[in-house]
């Protein structure tokens, strides 16, 4: 098939371009990520999210330690091409290394940054 | 007021963070742009987004043109520091320069994105 649809995405000067996972169920926002030409393709053809993790360098399959794995329904490109959003099914509810289901448990108010969310799951 | 919670934020090289801004009524996830310290903090001030341009290299009040101003509800700080998600009220029902609600109006599918939502108003 094609890579047509690879070559449309505007890579960044890394290579990569920022994913932002939401659910579809509760249509929260889970986190955002980065994926690389590689990953975004392995996302594609196996249907579950796999990011470049910029600190440790190499491919990430989300949950592959965890088991909180993101099995993609939909991948949907931005008017800019420079973002991707997919949709997902969040694997034990629990998409934050906290054990959060979120990574955005924390909200800005009087000056400061609160934990609003609570620890779903303890990680070891 | 102390200003912590801004240097709480990992700011990229370039010093800026990505946002998210999604919308707090439809959920839908209209955008992802870029905030400076400084549009951060316009942004808590007057509770209207604010991003950086990185095209344009200058503040970007979002609706300054074309009146769909985003009214922020909430601010979120992910686990790493290093993402903002705001929900937002977006004035018009349209966030997309392109006229259409959602930034995110095409899916992946069989090798192609396929334009899936239609233009709400027409953007002159």
């Amino acid at each position: 098939m094609s890579e047509n649809w690879l070559g449309a995405i505007c890579w960044n000067n890394d290579g990569l371009v920022p994913v932002i996972a939401q659910d579809v169920v509760s249509n929260k926002v889970l986190m955002m990520a980065w994926m690389s030409r590689e990953t975004l393709k392995l996302s594609v053809e196996t249907g579950f999210a796999h990011y470049w993790s910029r600190s440790r360098n190499k491919i990430w399959k989300k949950g592959e330690e965890s088991g909180h794995l993101q099995a993609i329904e939909e991948f949907l490109l931005d008017c800019d091409s420079d973002v991707l959003l997919i949709k997902v099914k969040q694997v034990g509810g629990v998409a934050c290394h906290t054990g959060r289901e979120s990574c955005f448990f924390r909200r800005y108010g009087h000056g400061e940054w609160e934990v609003i969310s609570p620890v779903i799951k303890v990680m070891t």
